[in-house]
C-alpha cells in the first residue's frame, strides 16, 4: 500500500493541467516526470514548486548547467536517489560532461569530509572571517 | 577546556612545516588559516587533506570558482559555519560575485526542499532513469 | 548476505515474547512489524525502544496524530523510507487525511529550504531571540 | 568580514519595501526579523520565499500551531539555531505551551533514533507497505 | 529570550532530584551537566533518557571508551557542538588519547566522503551484499 | 539509463589496473568491489581515495575493527545502504561480533536522539567545556 499515487496526465484539469502543459512546453519533453505527477496530489504545492523551480534554475548570474551541478551536489549530500538521477541527466542536457559530473562528485565528497574535520577539531573562526 | 588547540606556525618542523609553507605559497597568503593549524595536530591527516584538497579543487573540467560554489552549497546543506565563511571568501577570490553566491544559495535551498518532497511523496523513478 | 534477519515471532521466548505480545495488544494488530522483529536481535534495545516509543508517542499535551505527523516530518528530512511509509500509515490510522499529510510534507520542504537560506546568508540572531 | 549584511528597512524601495511592509502587517510586528533582512540581498528570493512561506504556513487542513511545531522539528533535526529559536517563538504565539514544545522535541529525538535503528539493521519493508 | 532554562539543581524534588543524584553518583561528578538540567524541563524525558543512556553506554560487548568514540563520530557528523565537546571529554576520561580522537575524526571524515562518492556514482550493491 | 557504469576489471590498464591489483592483494579478495569499479570512472579519484582509505583505516592508535565500527556508525547516520552493508561485513572480517554491531547501532541511535534534544532545548555549553 502506497499512500500517494502519481496523477495521470490524461485526466487532469484546471490548474494542474496548466502546470503539466507548461512543464512539457518549457522543458520540451513529451511526458511529465514522476516528481510533478506525485506532487500534483497537492495542486498548490505543484504550482508553487514549479513556479519556484523555473525562477531559481533559470540562467542568471550563474548559467543553467552550473545550477544543475549545484543541485546534484546537494542531492548527493542528502542521499536522494531520484533527485541525483534526474538532475544529473538535466545537467548533461545543459552541456555537462561525465568529467564535470565526476569533478562535482569529488568536490562534494571533499567538502563533506572537510566539514567533519572542522567539527571534530572544533576549529575556531579566523579573525578575518568574523 | 578545549581538547585540540591550533598548532603555532612558528614552532612547526618537518612534514607540518613543509605543508604550512606550501599552503602559504600556493594560496599566496601570509598566515595559515585555522583549519590547517587545527588538523596539524595529526600530521598525516594534514598532509593527506592538503594534498587531496589541492587535487580536487584545482581547475579541471570545471573551473575553480564553480568548484568553490559547489563546496559552499554542500557546507550550507551541512550547516558548517567555518566552511561556509572560508569557502564563500575563496569563491569571491576566484571571481564569484554576490549575485552568484545568492543564486547558489537559492539553488541549495530549492534542492533541499525538493529532496524532501521526493521523500515525502515517495516518488518512484521514471522508467528512463532506471 | 545480510547480517541481521528478522526474529520469527513464533520462536520467541521470555523478554522478547513479552514485548511482541504487548506490541500486538497495544497496537491491535495481528503481526509484529519488521522494525520490531529486526531490533529483537538485541533484546535490550527491543525492550528499551518499545517502552520509549509507547511513552513518547502516547497522547499528552499533543494528540497522537500530531505526534505521528512530526515523526514523519523528521523521517522525511532524514530520508528513511521504512519510517516514512510505516508512520504515514500510523498517522492515517490516528485520523490524518491525505490533505494533512500533504501539508506536513509542504512544511517539511519549506523548513528544509529556509534552514539553508539561514545558513547560506549566515543570518544573525535578532536581539529578542538572544 | 561577513559577505552579506542585513538590508536596512528604512532604506528599501520597490519590491523589497512592499514585502517588508507586508511582513509587518501580516505578522503584526514592528520590526522585520533578520531572516528577511538578509535574504533581501536577493529581492527575487525574498519575494518568492515570503510568498511561499505565507502559503505553506497558513491554516489549512492543519492549524498554524501544528505547522510551526513541524517546522521546528525539522529545524532541530538540521541543527539550525536561528530557525529553532524563531519558530519556537512563533509556535508559542500561535498557542503552543512549553509542554507541547517538550513533547515535540521528544518525538523528534525518538524519530531520529529509530530512523538509525532502521538503517543499522537494514529493516526490510513489511509487505503491507510495499 | 530563551524558552527553556536549565533547572537549578538546588531546587529540584521528587523524580528529577532522584535522577540528578544518580547522575552525580554514577558519573562521580559534583555538578549536573547542563544537558540534564535542560531536559529536566520535561521530567519524563529526563528519566527515560538517563535510564537509556546508562544502559546503552555501559560496558557490554564493546568497552565504554569505544562507545564514547562512536558517540562523538555521530555527533561530528551531525555538527552538534555540545555533544562533541562533552563526549570527547567523556572519551578521554575513559582512556582515549588525543591520537585516538584524531583517528576517530579521520575515519569520520573519510566515511562522510565515501558515503557521497557512493551516492554520486549510484554504486550498485555487490551480489554478495544482497 | 544510468550515467556511470562499473569499470570492467578485465579491461583496465595503467593507474587503474595498479590500484585494482593493490586492492585485491591488500584485502586478499578475488574481485574488486563495485565501489572501486564505479569511482574508477575518475582515475584520479580512484587513486586518491584508495590511498586515503588505506591510510585512514589501518591500525594506529585505534585497531582496525574499531575503525570499521566508527565507519558504519557514520554511514548509518547518513543512511548509506551500500556503505552500511559493505563496512558491516568488513567489521566482522576484522573480528566484530553481531553483539558488537548491535551495540554500535544502539549507541548510534542514542547519539542521534541526544543530539536533537540538545538542539531542541538549545542547551548552553557548561563552563568547563568552553
Amino acid at each position: 500500500m502506497t499512500i500517494f499515487k502519481p496523477i495521470n496526465e490524461n485526466e487532469v484539469m484546471g490548474k494542474v493541467k496548466e502546470v503539466f502543459d507548461d512543464i512539457k512546453t518549457t522543458r520540451k519533453i513529451e511526458d511529465v516526470p514522476n516528481f510533478w505527477k506525485y506532487i500534483a496530489n497537492d495542486p498548490d504545492t505543484l504550482e508553487r514548486t514549479w513556479s519556484s523551480m523555473k525562477q531559481v534554475m533559470k540562467k542568471g548570474a550563474l548559467d543553467e548547467m552550473t545550477k544543475e551541478l549545484i543541485y546534484v551536489a546537494v542531492s548527493v549530500t542528502n542521499g536522494c536517489e531520484y533527485c541525483i538521477r534526474s538532475h544529473s541527466a538535466a545537467a548533461m542536457k545543459k552541456g555537462a560532461t561525465k568529467e564535470m559530473l565526476s569533478e562535482m562528485i569529488a568536490v562534494t565528497g571533499m567538502a563533506n569530509e572537510a566539514n567533519r574535520l572542522v567539527e571534530g577539531y572544533q576549529v575556531e573562526l579566523d579573525n578575518k572571517f568574523k
